[in-house]
């Protein structure tokens, strides 16, 4: 392939920290490394995989633009860093995230490997943790909930996809004390199972479908409680009914949330909640009709809308952002941004 | 147009009663004159429209292959017919399905206009009623529930799609009286809209999106809520907390009810309650994996799923629909069936 | 999984023709599987497969209702059977039709193991042929052109989806010699790949795409050629440019043909020429507007449209079918119907 | 809506050219207006509509973010400005040129109305011409084709979307005089028919459609045919086989070329041809796989392939780009960046 515009020199800022992405060949992967080649505040060095290597990642997501040959990481033979995101599954990624911190990087880590403060409860979930001896390094990155952490973090645990749209929609809630009760009915694009190739995303299966999963037993739940929790101290374990369904599009997640609250809520007051909560979120909106995924689509806010149910007394807070950015990638390089002193929305915009 | 094919003659039982569809024009009375079309046991003789007049309803709808010419409706020149589907909106449906009534036909309304057995309700949510003197004369056509007072009624008001699968769903709880409170979350394809032609409908806006709609005022709750309340007699009145959303696909339709339940329900429980329920029903199949709606597309079937939550005490139950079919037409249809005493899956399987 | 309605019982005539279904975990199997079962002149008695054994195959197929059990293929203990639908890959078909055929039943084969008159062009597109012996006993199963000889068949060999669309679109100007040169530029839906799991029917990357393939070197343009020139053997030789696309819908095909003519054709001639053709055919239908592929969306129709082209002189002919449908599956029940004697139609309408 | 967010000031240098969009509404004036926004050589001024008057641009397109309110033009009122982008249909477009024109603002016009050289053809493809006497002030905007002049007109006549695809992939067989015969099968996704809200953009029926539409009288055959003829001035007036087909995705636009060669064409001097033609240009890829659309989703850029046909003789060309950016607005910018001495890929990457 003769691709000449695509080889276009990176630009960015001299001594601009310098990042690589390990397990650049997955969609969350791919897409920070995208992400960060067309930032002008970061050197993307390295691109890894654990397979497609020495293909070039332009040629996997010709879209992306990425000129960058695919390596084995070999942390031995590697250039100095100063940061890294790892796109590994769970598991996989807490060695590796280790041992980029002993050659002194700071870490994006895109798996689940550190983002539940409780070892239990991970181990409940997960199994045996590999490093849970740094966990204590590690700090939850949803970016408008822990900036002032982050900023200081040595690992930076990004959250899930569903998490990130329930938190932000119910944060004002929690932090007020006002949830006795939530469900939580989440929809997501087909992206949001990954490069995996089976029956939930073969487009003559996946499509003309809307498919609910993992009945009562999704990952995602005990992230949301420890955040609503961690919110909401004379809450601190309410358990959250959490239901997932794919739904046949790409990119798009969608958090309906239906709080019971522990008292009436006016709709002035949660206009007033919402507002105050928000207000200077530079990614997060608050709206006043229903917002639709495609809204946000490839970008990296989160549109939250709330309502008091006058009928039933619920509120019902609706919360869209696109899972592949705001829910994955796009956050890591937030997360990064805050790390290193830049503009939170440098890259973003 | 030579269409050599779908010129052939409609096969049907000598005697067979004669039967018009009104409003062939819209997805759901196409949909109805197709399944009626084919249906050994109805004779389809006039298919009617306010607009496409004199265009063959087959050039409108090619799939649907029924070769007759769409008339305007007028009573006075009709022959003499046996049955009617009215697939009109709300209020004009009325003044036609009265009319049909005085002419002798049996007629199964698609409109909400005799759907609610409170005049009080109708008119809060609909406006002034058309025809209240009808409504003794009408009896709600979910066929699973009602079907001895489908077999003798004059009028049949076809359910609405989002409370044919959530009261279904629901159905076996509600008559346990195990429902304390519950929340309805819906998802529906795009042809759930009918042949609207709007920002909800085009492609390009509807496609790559999930959008909620008509937050705390879909005025299909208080038809759920009259259905689940004539189920429960101990709680007539409970307020359901129903939410609406488009997603990217043509037909399908899946309710995801979460309900707190008026004491600890066994995953035991719920099977028999379930399986008892559904045991001999033809259209209604109990599974033991989340439904997909793409399992009954293009059917009359309807998937229900229930568990139990042991982490939250909640029980789960998802129910899967074709909006069009079952959802709509093909329920119609299974009501025509009662209503003049055929096998109630003829014509549907 | 307790699914009451499906375990209904299969209907047909006593004496039925026993067929099985070989390789009906595929979705070309799947198809002729679901077809057969709700055929009123076959009895399907076996459904194999050389994965899934053991699984019901409406579980794997919801929607098709099939409720066998998928069993490995066995003929030295299979019960007798008159016909069978192989659904191999090309070169594992010819063995088992081999088998089945000295076991006396009669054989549609969906594989391109017998589709080509000339072992050489075979061996040139897909390697050595597994049973060259069995070359004499098979017809093309292109049911509208060779329906006399597939009556007394023992294999027909059922076309590829290209050629049934193109050849249906092209025949009568072949016949009439009037093809000097032909462009084949045909679009199909994400099923023509099948249950492959991979990059091509990912909804993520399949979503979104027009995606052309095998440029100058797809398998389906010997066979066209074939075809053609029996069609019209004062061109016996003439070589068609085809290329096929895939583009993100599930089933549908349609092949765009352009046709520089052998002397001038006026729209007259045109419409007389594909009159005549398909005056008779009950599943063809010669339209006049361009057809979509919706309008045959799961059925055996082929909707022809051919124009001439004042301004260039060529012809353009578009012809649009079902890929799964009367490119495959419902092809191949409209040839066991011509080839045991019932109605063309029976099942398929 | 409070949309904290988007309400961030333009960034653009100073003294950069003003600029205003015509007809912001659509989807082309509204990308147009977006990639305007955030462009750093631009200043967008105003956004004008004929309808949604005073509703803010980024309330209509959520996603382009352009917190602008749409006005109704009025030229007499407005502020000096440099440049306009002009997405009218075609006959209103042009006196909106001219009386830009008269204020001294230099027009890229999206519309029809310039791009034809000869008034007798577009008299015959859209009727009387409204400013005649503004052609020869006006250039066609095939931004590689025909840079020098773009650089210093007055007017400049965006190409249509199939003429972008179809030329840029011809123009190397053009221009070396190899084109005796060509067929173009062009696919396009939904957003080519624009906001129109009727049957070819319902999500219910465009979706699961393939849909050829104008058969041998699409207007931008003129055009090709013209721009064609000019490359290659021994066959200046070859006609053009052009179809045009609707496929179910929102944007994205395949140019499948055939032609027939006056003379046998090698591989390699295909591959010189058109690697010599595109090697200097930023956004045009000569691709040695067969492009998908996906590909070059949301990107000026065109990528192209070509490879003889050794069985046929034919030369197939593939080119694929975005309807909407390379083949609408993004090309519109391009051109800007011409006609102002930037860089041409300024605010496009």
């Amino acid at each position: 392939m003769s691709c000449v515009a695509s080889d276009a020199t990176q630009q960015f800022a001299p001594g601009a920290p310098r990042v690589i992405v390990a397990g650049a060949t997955g969609f969350a992967g791919a897409l920070a490394a995208h992400l960060l080649w067309r930032h002008p505040g970061f050197e993307l060095v390295t691109v890894s995989g654990r397979s497609e290597v020495g293909r070039r990642l332009d040629h996997l997501y010709p879209r992306y633009r990425v000129p960058l040959e695919i390596e084995e990481l070999d942390l031995d033979r590697i250039e100095p860093i100063d940061a890294a995101v790892v796109a590994y599954p769970h598991a996989a990624a807490a060695p590796t995230v280790g041992a980029l911190r002993e050659r002194g990087a700071r870490v994006v880590d895109l798996s689940a490997d550190f983002r539940l403060g409780s070892l239990a409860t991970y181990e409940q979930w997960y199994g045996e943790h590999p490093r849970p001896d740094l966990l204590d390094d590690a700090v939850y990155g949803l970016s408008e909930l822990h900036r002032e952490r982050i900023a200081g973090a040595g690992i930076v645990a990004n959250p899930g996809c569903y998490p990130t749209a329930a938190v932000l929609g119910l944060a004002p809630l929690a932090r007020a004390g006002l949830i006795a009760d939530v469900v939580i009915d989440a929809k997501q694009g087909i992206s949001g199972a990954g490069r995996a190739f089976d029956e939930t995303t073969h487009l003559s299966m996946a499509g003309e479908n809307i498919l609910p999963y993992k009945v009562a037993c999704h990952r995602h739940t005990p992230e949301i409680e420890e955040q609503l929790g961690e919110l909401d101290p004379a809450h601190p374990e309410s358990p959250v009914q959490f239901q997932a369904h794919l739904v046949p599009l790409d990119q798009g997640e969608l958090a309906s949330c239906y709080v019971t609250p522990t008292r009436v809520v006016a709709a002035a007051e949660l206009r007033e909640l919402y507002g105050d909560a928000y207000a200077n979120e530079p990614f997060v909106e608050v709206v006043d009709t229903p917002p639709g995924t495609r809204e946000v689509r490839e970008t990296n806010f989160c549109r939250v809308f709330a309502a008091a149910d006058g009928h039933t007394g619920k509120v019902v807070v609706l919360s869209a952002i696109d899972n592949l950015w705001k829910g994955t990638s796009s956050q890591a390089v937030q997360n990064l941004n805050i790390m290193f002193g830049l503009s939170e929305t440098e890259g973003l915009l």
